[in-house]
């Protein structure tokens, strides 16, 4: 691509939307924010007033027939992931599109078999990749600063259950929370996983199980290089938000700890303590969803391989089906019984 | 107990028997080492000589016929810890005995119905229980410090496997390392586990697998509170024996770390560093072994319930067998499917 | 002022011109960076041309004329901070100035009453109050968490010495390094320091010592609320920017830690260690160098005071120039031997 | 000495003196508790009685006529240490005496020389050298980790102020508190103090100033290896006991930090926090007590040097008078101003 700032079409300004669409203006000198759209107008509209943004509309379809735009960033519901996939592969844009695809392999397939026959570049929303302590766990496995890996922990706790509507919606605690922590465990760890085994229950809120979903769960993984790992989620950290991994291997072990606001620590009469972590994502994960959307930006412009390829967003959701299946049956559900 | 002072014999002068009889002489002053027997009896008389214990001799039978001694200490091989409770119970002496108490419950209930029979006190040597921080863990869960307990992770990890020799009549990785975090699970949650899981294999030392053992493992527990645990259990880490607890509780968390042999911490050009925790349980847990004992000697003289019972010492058992069928037959099997 | 968005001035495009620059037109969104310029004129179309700065040029005096701008950002060398102010008060122009003032008391008085005849405001460039860290400790002292303060410690290490150029004209450590020191040990305590008294010498680098300057140095400093603390300068820490404070009060002690890159903590069989931290300023105190500014043009568009006053900005002056004489003396100088 | 047990004569059965006599008696083997006097009779029979020692009295002269006493420990008031010490090594024995020999350099100098004379070896009790954390930090030192040493803290905080009626004949917070703190300066330096400078007051209580002392110092150093350290002195801490130390080398920098009676962390709603640390010098130093001890001992039955010398016991109290005297007199003073 000879062009050196690459035009980019925002769907969907929700919250999430307006994180990418601020680290657009301000944080990715590479990028420029050309079109926004929202299903709610008025969204999109404010959203381009603030920034600036000289097209704003509620159909996407706008974005992919502008030939000026060379990229679709998809932050909507996610049951729409995948058709606008389809629809922007076939409009030859490349794609940045939030987590999860969709919930269903039929369609996950579909929308990546989309992107391959178009020779589009697509890249997943999985932002805690790009995250400095993460990053330098991945790399510490893969130069073998701890040799091979044996054993793994992901501690993933949010600091309060998210709305019941969203909860009616969002495909159950293993979809909407784990997948992150599969992409995770991936990711980290460097191979797949090949059977997974769930127990967990609701020990958060009553009326969280009253929707059908969990809020507590341990998540034991087999990967397919020897190791086992587990993963460890709460719906609510009174302390706030949760976010760590470790790893054991054969030459030693790397664990990272939480992110605080502040590092002042208070010794009183009573005890020596220090101010809550992060209390969520957005300010925990604030510099990994610039580096993100940098990579995939910068992944096009050079014409690079992305670093979260649509495979990568496909096997998460099959973990996730895996998780629940083996908690609904009680047993260990290994990934291959999960078919589209 | 009209006594002031109790009379203990001790039965084994191993490496552990050197540990108690040490703290007997040098840290219990409620305490008199009256007697060592060995089944090797010059292992006897050298402790004997080393502590100017007034008794030495092979046979622990001389020990239960002397009426000047209140309360034995139970040290030697783990297949003759039954057999002697049952003698000493029958004796009318009190018992100290390391764990694990056998390794069938057939000879468990055994030893158990002797000393219920015979009215004597009898302490198992989970000794963990007496260390400063899990301690600490146990009063913040019963305490109600963090709430409802949701979640549990059990780190514990050796510095380098036992030598082979031992690993062939160990009882496997659950009966003689997890043992320990087993009664550690439940003495820290303050309930029983109702299920375990078990994955894990040989990633150490291919010839831990050739004498039909495991050293590494993870086993997810269900407790009877409806909380969920996980224990982590490697035959070696790098940097040492690394022993820590992380409960999260519906207000909050409790985590311990590891004991370092010094606080230093020192900055160069390279990182930022401090020393390697200390190396093993005679260094880590030394404090504790002196007061289990101190515990127990307390507990007869003033005639008050042994802080660890016959029951603390057999659930641990049918747990390691369950962890072991969970394994073999790669499914989640109940506790209550392991009878004597 | 009825205007929402402030029209900066930028006067110096060096380092720390270009560090503003970027937070103006990336990270305060109620600011315009409108003109910028600097006696080396290239730098300024430079950085114009790559923030899209309408108006470039080589001498500020076309940005006190232009009446278009409400304010101007001082970022030049140091012996022409003064005169500039000086200008920018008779312009009408709010003015925010790079740290220090002048290493002369008389240049800096005649600024400061240039700034109050013309009743424009003056922010000086202390960035350390806003950094999180910093700011929570400022917090604990105000709000009585830790007590009336007794003793403080303010560590402050360079991770390597400046170009021997700079330190020829720098003014030396304490004007140029300690004050960002002096500044905090006011701002923290939140009272004046009465005396100081200095040790120190060159045992970084003979060829500091050659032009003049030390590079490690202790500067105890009496409070006027009784407290004493010291300031610990190395112009060189292997191991990185090394920037900590703590104070102890009656009621217990705040302390601050460095910044990290990474969470990590990685064992192995030689240490338990943790990456370097972050190597210098423009990494540590990101953050407080967008608060700053952006305070600054709150402070104007509101009409409130500054955080950072123009007396805040010539104590620190003071403090150094007794530091220094306290050095030469070898005797504890009271700030009020120093007068301009 | 051919003897592989040393007979010690107790000397003062104080808090300090039970102490010592609870490690000899408990922990080395290589030493036998043989007498004890105190100047209250009864105190010395009832430790005699706690711990079997044959002979206990009131005259210190008994136990210096007694042939099979080796050598003394004086733990008696700081105005006898130098007359006990003079008879002492008139008489031949080995002394092990507590810090300080005396207030007077004078007396010191007299009882040096009868040591001397004697060729007696005396060892002084400055515990810390051999605890744990502070042996680390004069390793790193002595074997160049972190370079040439160019700044050190010493954190020396007390959890509270001693009794007035101590106070009113302490010597001075110079003295009777700084004077450990003297020691670890030139001990972790491996070099002497050539000057100090002291500023203090009295912010903790009032009633400490009515007697004549401070309770609140910072005393800076200077080295003769050239480098600069700061002892930071607090007769209360309201968090406990705070013994930390840090030094600054050319390579990079070691730092200690507190010991704590546990390592559990909880997190609620309010903070990360952890329970207090030890919280006196008793617990704090628990095993450095045992390590002096037990090194006299060796270096006698082994004819060694004593690790702790006379003079290593005069120099602090010549640091000690010095900053008094600096701080009278509001100056910095050299120690070779100070003369007997």
């Amino acid at each position: 691509m000879a062009a050196t700032v690459l035009n980019l079409g925002l769907i969907g300004a929700g919250r999430i939307g307006r994180v990418h669409a601020a680290n657009i203006v301000h944080r990715i000198p590479a990028a420029r924010l050309a079109a926004v759209v929202d299903v709610v107008e008025p969204a999109a509209e404010l959203l381009a007033e603030q920034y600036q943004v000289p097209t704003a509309g509620s159909d996407y379809q706008a974005i992919l027939a502008d030939p000026a735009i060379d990229a679709v960033v998809i932050c909507s519901a996610t049951d729409t992931h995948a058709p606008i996939i389809v629809d922007a592969a076939a409009a030859g844009k490349h794609i940045f599109c939030e987590k999860p695809i969709d919930h269903t392999l039929a369609k996950i397939d579909q929308a990546l078999a989309a992107v391959e026959q178009a020779s589009v570049k697509l890249q997943i929303g999985f932002n805690r990749r790009f995250d400095a302590s993460y990053a330098r766990v991945r790399q510490a496995v893969a130069e073998g600063e701890i040799g091979a890996p044996h054993l793994m922990h992901i501690i993933s706790r949010d600091p309060a259950p998210p709305p019941l509507d969203y909860l009616k919606v969002s495909g159950g605690i293993f979809l909407d929370m784990t997948i992150h922590d599969f992409d995770m465990a991936r990711f980290l760890m460097g191979c797949e996983v090949t059977e997974v085994y769930t127990v967990g229950g609701v020990l958060v809120d009553p009326q969280i199980g009253a929707v059908g979903d969990l809020d507590t769960a341990l998540i034991t993984l087999t990967f397919e290089n020897g190791a086992y790992g587990v993963i460890d989620n709460s719906r609510r950290a009174a302390y706030g938000y949760d976010q760590r991994v470790e790893i054991l291997g054969s030459l030693g072990s790397i664990a990272t700890g939480n992110n605080y606001p502040n590092s002042a620590v208070i010794s009183t009469a009573s005890a020596i303590c220090r101010d809550l972590p992060y209390n969520f994502f957005m300010e925990r994960y604030t510099e990994s969803y610039v580096r993100e959307l940098s990579d995939f930006v910068d992944a096009i412009l050079h014409d690079r391989s992305v670093p979260v390829s649509g495979e990568d967003g496909r096997v998460p959701v099959v973990m996730g089906l895996a998780a629940a299946k083996s908690y609904r049956e009680h047993r260990p559900v290994r990934l291959d019984e999960i078919t589209a």
